[in-house]
């Protein structure tokens, strides 16, 4: 856990500066004050004083909304968030949206009627102008999915990269006619995505590259639809990239179910390393996203905004992910010398 | 979706004293009065307009308190609370108490700060004398887990009768040495379960077969564990019942890591048909849970206690299970006559 000391060393200032602002005392320049919060941000430290006298005031309850929670992804983001919640004495309220605009509405709601004190958007379906006015009423953080221009920090994976290094991959095992698989609705981090698959595509510079989309998978069941529909409408696709780990298993099942090989006939690719990644067969090889690290960042984030209301600090913060090469991909035999 | 003539078919009385009831009426004997709400709730019937009047000086909002949600039967449970409480303009939210008693009461309390309208608990982990003050504030519906004598409806499966068949399946395929694999804390459920595996085994009446009790697994990576645990202490185990499809995955991932023979060396029995146990290889036997029917049932008894305060009917509502036969049991070939 950072300190007061650390924090005065992140800031290059004097501790009893940093204590005033922790404070709320004067003599402390605007400038001064902003470095501070931003140090107290990056280190993740909280003052411990001021959180007590705050949370009297409280309902100690933040909310986060997400799609659904039968998503693996955001199963495993909602414990780390809770974990990290639960240091400070918060307790964390978990909202599904299914993707849908008024169900996000409403659960903003519970800002404006101080059911819970700040919300983390885990995702975001209605445009920004529809969410901003509810900052009025609460702090709010965005983890996971992202938007350009918002006015609150946002906290997430650099998907463009992790895409194109995963699509990269594939060619480099022989693929030479790639599906790009996605699901949802459409956002930032699916563009972002889409283009890294893309910018792969071309930086590799070879015509005999196939793009073919399917943006309507979702889960495992629709894995095993995608598998029919590349089978009977394009055979020649020899390597799939996929949004999603339960896509990635249906894909995997139903060939194995109608005798193609993995990954000789079809090389896949998957994300967000759950569990069921690791347990296929073959293993599927997968992006990790550092779940956990995101996850306490966006709470860090909104507990220091609960404690210095008015800072809303509109800063990226990316982290990065790891591919995680297993048996699904891997066509080409390791050379010997 | 049912009809105030379907209440006053089942109640046996006319519609116009089912129509005094919902509107809180005199002239209706306490006897009456309580056969119409029992209809109501065997059919899931809300009154419309007290549906309305009741909600403005609401939350609209309703808990759902779980051990945790990565686990994907209660994901799959707060997917079809959440659709039926919609369905009458109610949103859910979801706390996970992690098994633990502080967290429990932590999140009961959303009832006496007024920040939900009621609770439904799918796990109990408090002694019910902890738990019964809260019944001031709003109501509860136990969902799941369940326990003799509170008085309040509570929705459950006959897990006795679920796993005493699932354990004579296992001897039908002639498994002589059977392990009983289970996990987290001792609850009225847990001990149902255990006593069904037991009943099942005496009602046999071999004494060749062993019981071993292994009470530490949770997940895929205790499943791990579990097998290392048999292969090294216990070779001669032949068969092992689960409470859960992931344990069941980890321990046939592990076995076919180390060449066992799944289920020729160790036949395994998940729990809960979850798409995990379709996807493994062999493919698990599990025994299906009616999540769906049970979230329904719990929803629109809450909602009932929501539009006839002080009705706390105890009674229980006890679903049925379905064993779903596949590869990681099927030892004996069919008999050709």
């Amino acid at each position: 856990m950072a300190t007061i000391e650390d924090v005065a060393k992140l800031a290059g200032l004097s501790r009893t500066t940093v204590s005033r602002v922790i404070n709320d005392q004067p003599y402390v320049t605007e400038e001064k004050k902003q470095r501070i919060i931003q140090a107290m941000n990056d280190l993740g430290y909280v003052p411990n004083s001021s959180a007590r006298r705050l949370r009297s005031q409280r309902t100690e309850t933040i909310a986060v909304l997400l799609p659904r929670i039968t998503n693996p992804f955001f199963g495993n983001l909602i414990e780390s968030m809770e974990e990290k919640a639960s240091e400070w004495g918060y307790q964390v309220i978990v909202c599904q949206t299914h993707d849908s605009e008024k169900k996000e509405m409403d659960y903003l709601q519970l800002l404006k009627t101080k059911q819970v004190d700040g919300v983390i958007m885990a995702s975001i379906i209605n445009n920004w102008d529809d969410v901003e006015p509810y900052l009025e009423s609460g702090p709010i953080v965005v983890c996971n999915e992202y938007m350009e221009g918002t006015p609150v920090p946002t906290v997430h994976m650099d998907h463009k990269k992790a895409s194109y290094e995963a699509t990269l991959h594939l060619m480099e095992q022989g693929c030479n006619h790639i599906a790009y698989v996605s699901g949802g609705p459409n956002s930032h981090l699916t563009s972002q995505r889409r283009k890294g698959f893309e910018e792969a595509l071309k930086d590799k510079g070879t015509t005999k590259i196939e793009d073919l989309n399917i943006d309507w998978a979702l889960d495992v069941k629709d894995g095993q639809k995608v598998f029919h529909f590349i089978k009977e409408n394009h055979p020649y696709i020899d390597g799939v990239f996929t949004g999603s780990d339960e896509v990635a298993a249906g894909i995997i099942y139903e060939a194995s179910q109608n005798d193609w090989e993995i990954p000789h006939d079809l090389a896949v690719v998957g994300f967000d390393n759950q569990m069921i990644s690791l347990l296929m067969v073959p293993s599927v090889t997968t992006v990790e996203q550092p779940v956990k690290q995101m996850a306490n960042k966006a709470v860090e984030i909104l507990l220091q905004q609960l404690l210095h209301p008015g800072t809303h600090y509109p800063r990226e913060y990316v982290f990065d992910h790891e591919l995680l090469i297993r048996n699904s991909t891997k066509r080409r035999k390791l050379s010997v010398h």
